[in-house]
């Protein structure tokens, strides 16, 4: 594996790389890497040849009073977790060089990004498809593959990829849960162990939410107020930011829930925000 | 010479050139083109092997009140001039292609963009921006040819390119003028002869800027002042709607002209908008 930091020599690479006949794969992400991350490695070698991961910590999707300073970083673990799963190429830019100081472009969307996520988080998702796009042009992938685990980013990705055009194949893999069902994250590494017992049920909210919907429960304002119940009652340090049962391409609020339609949650348990989903599947 | 409409069929072709070890050369238009698109042509041959020229009126850079409707357009005799340019394919894509109805992701910029004719056009930049961050990635150019003509376009493109890290190299061609000196323009076609008369008093003006810098005259107000009267005194029917005087790559007023400096200038005669610019050259 090689290690690679500037825009020219990561460009020079998957240049030579389709001159070869060969599908470049890029999976982005911001390190700290868990098992989620390497199930979306694995997704890429599948359908690509030549694998690039990215690490590149976006400081233009946090907000002002976000975690940013805080995120978490390991580049040597990265490092040994991504030569272990076949990568082919750590790109890992400086700031300084994605940004330069008069950096004054930036792409945007105004409607899959407006709600859930994008409206607790103004300028959010601007930072997520500005670097996105400026990581598309530096990698050149053939396929890039995200997790299921940001739905909505998921979605917004697609939606710029046909917008702007992108010559990008997106490949969404699913969401990885621990044994417990804890969708994996890299802020979990913020829980304390009673904040990590009450995030279990976010995840069991989902599956209520189901249930629910198995047994012919679709409506979404009886899903959301049984969901809210939930963990007002077993989780009373979860504050809910918001319960989305939304269109999953468009994430336009739907009235009833069933098969394809993605409930989402977001949440704050103590400092730390975490988002789970669902797409339900047949019923 | 062949005529493409689909992205998919461009995006073939400019990968089978690339895979052929060829180097595209893209001049993006807006068709009825004038010897100022064919000069640009030329320079795309000069610098690649296989070129594109996309005829597309993007409707996104005209605000409501707008001269869209109006446009020239002339796609047979286009096509007669791109062939006998050696043009070796037209893109020519339909406005509900590039723009499906719920698009909703676009490119803007806010530094390079907010005078001048940015000023004067809100929405216009964002337009040309999204618009031609698209045609890059249907074309999938080595490098794309501009005109000096539009000089902040050039320089918010050329932003664009560095700031989303796009892999094109920008040529930017120089102002064609005809022989009484008006620049090449496709909205000259709306003048009448009184009005075209006039309006050569545009080209008047940046040449006594010019002049003034040769003279040691360099300070912005008094050469504003000077072309603003001469204006005045000799095309009582334009309407200028600004002068800048700025530096060419960041778009900024500066105080003094100079080498390097640009001149610019927009008007209204009758219905009709025209701009013209020039760049001191050595004093």
């Amino acid at each position: 594996m090689q290690l690679i930091t500037t825009q020219s020599a990561m460009q020079s690479i998957s240049r030579d790389s389709h001159n070869a006949g060969l599908r470049v794969g890029f999976v982005p992400t911001m390190g700290f890497l868990h098992e989620g991350h390497l199930s979306l490695i694995g997704l890429a070698r599948e359908q690509a040849d030549v694998i690039v991961v990215s690490i590149f910590v976006n400081p233009t999707q946090f907000g002002p009073n976000e975690d940013l300073d805080r995120y978490p970083r390991d580049l040597e673990r990265d490092k040994v977790l991504c030569e272990s799963c076949g990568v082919d190429y750590l790109f890992f830019p400086a700031v300084d060089d994605v940004y330069p100081a008069d950096s004054s472009v930036f792409v945007d969307e105004n409607k899959v990004s407006s709600g859930l996520c994008g409206a607790g988080r103004p300028g959010h998702f601007r930072g997520v498809l500005t670097v996105v796009a400026k990581l598309f042009n530096m990698v050149l992938p053939d396929i890039a593959v995200f997790g299921q685990k940001d739905a909505q980013q998921a979605a917004v990705i697609k939606r710029m990829v046909r917008d702007l055009n992108f010559p990008v194949e997106i490949v969404v893999g699913p969401i990885v849960r621990e044994d417990d069902g804890l969708a994996m994250s890299s802020r979990n590494t913020f829980l304390s162990a009673d904040e990590r017992a009450q995030a279990l049920w976010l995840n069991k909210a989902l599956q209520l939410a189901e249930s629910m919907v198995k047994d012919g429960n679709s409506e979404s304002l009886a899903i959301e107020f049984a969901m809210l119940n939930l963990l007002d009652k077993k989780a009373h340090d979860i504050k809910p930011e918001y319960i989305a049962i939304v269109d999953a391409t468009s994430m336009k609020p739907v009235n009833m829930a069933g098969e394809g339609i993605l409930i989402a949650i977001a949440a704050r348990i103590g400092k730390t925000r975490l988002i789970d989903n669902m797409i339900m599947g047949e019923v």
